[in-house]
């Protein structure tokens, strides 16, 4: 195995316990020591990787978005219409986080919440590649007439921010519980949005 | 002065004082002595009116609520045509929770923070307030042939939720700085949301 391929290796295996410790003692209790024994590695070889609990946390979601990413570029890329490709998306950014979180919902509240000053910021980022994925779709749905908008970046950002109140950070442990309602609101939301685009001359 | 009317007097210069206390020190460091001291009453007295400091921060987010929807009803009750002022509604909920606050940006992350939990459960409150009096303007915009809905109580809440990532809770520091990066993002999703229910018979 190549060193580099090693070090990738084990950053994944130490975001992959922490998802698991999350759940299981939740972020406050979770030691750098918890995670190092989750692995089978020692304590010194996780800050090879992150300088503190706080990045590794950061850095697990840093990796729900990444993938995330790959989620919606995929469907950015089938064929088929614009419109059901964008009403896809627009539902699948907010139920994979969803999805992401349901194993620790109880703890994810206090993880957020000591989290917070820092997330926010970093969710400006997220928010933004997100955006340009959006765009594209927008964008090609402009071309063949599907979709009427100025200017499809500024149209992908309120798409994002129209949607983003739904994400895990906005909702309560009881409405981290409720797949259908928030699949039900994220629908109603995505299928209003879809009517400000869409084209009035079809 | 009658009693209740003294008890009313005293219960809004107690928030009226957290509101100048959050700016000046912040929600971990006020205690109930503090604001005793501004309002210029006992400590007892304040115990009188609330239980805790949490709940006069409560008390004091609820009624920005209050405020709020009074001028919401305002707007909903003033003559002219639904679609301007549902659009009036939606940029007014954002922005004068953004005004609420401006004194104590810096101290608001630490509250929000701290009441996190409680809060977003009485949020859930808030929100099916505010989209009982949407819902009056969209069913009247129906009635005039301006909108095209199928149930305006349905489409408000969708309204609320397209437009609850503006809030402050969901706002970085840096946010909450920029007036009117805030105030043009709430006027696109406004606009973007008012086509999709606007009538296309028009």
């Amino acid at each position: 195995m190549k060193d580099s391929t090693r070090t990738r290796t084990s950053r994944e295996a130490i975001l992959d316990a922490t998802d698991r410790l999350l759940a299981r003692y939740g972020y406050k209790k979770m030691t750098i020591e918890d995670l190092a024994n989750e692995v089978g590695i020692g304590k010194g070889s996780v800050y090879l990787h992150f300088s503190s609990k706080e990045e590794i946390a950061l850095s697990h979601i840093d990796r729900i978005i990444e993938r995330l990413k790959t989620r919606l570029v995929g469907i950015s890329n089938e064929s088929g219409d614009s419109v059901t490709k964008l009403r896809r998306m627009m539902i699948d950014r907010v139920m994979y986080r969803f999805e992401s979180v349901q194993h620790y919902t109880q703890s994810l509240n206090e993880l957020l919440a000591r989290l917070r000053a820092k997330l926010l910021d970093r969710r400006r980022r997220y928010f933004e590649e997100e955006a340009k994925i959006f765009a594209r779709v927008i964008e090609e749905g402009k071309k063949s007439g599907e979709f009427e908008c100025k200017d499809p970046m500024e149209t992908a950002r309120s798409i994002i921010d129209a949607t983003n109140a739904l994400l895990p950070y906005s909702l309560s442990v009881h409405e981290l519980g409720e797949r259908s309602e928030v699949e039900n609101k994220i629908t109603r939301i995505a299928d209003l949005l879809l009517l400000g685009i869409v084209s009035r001359k079809q």
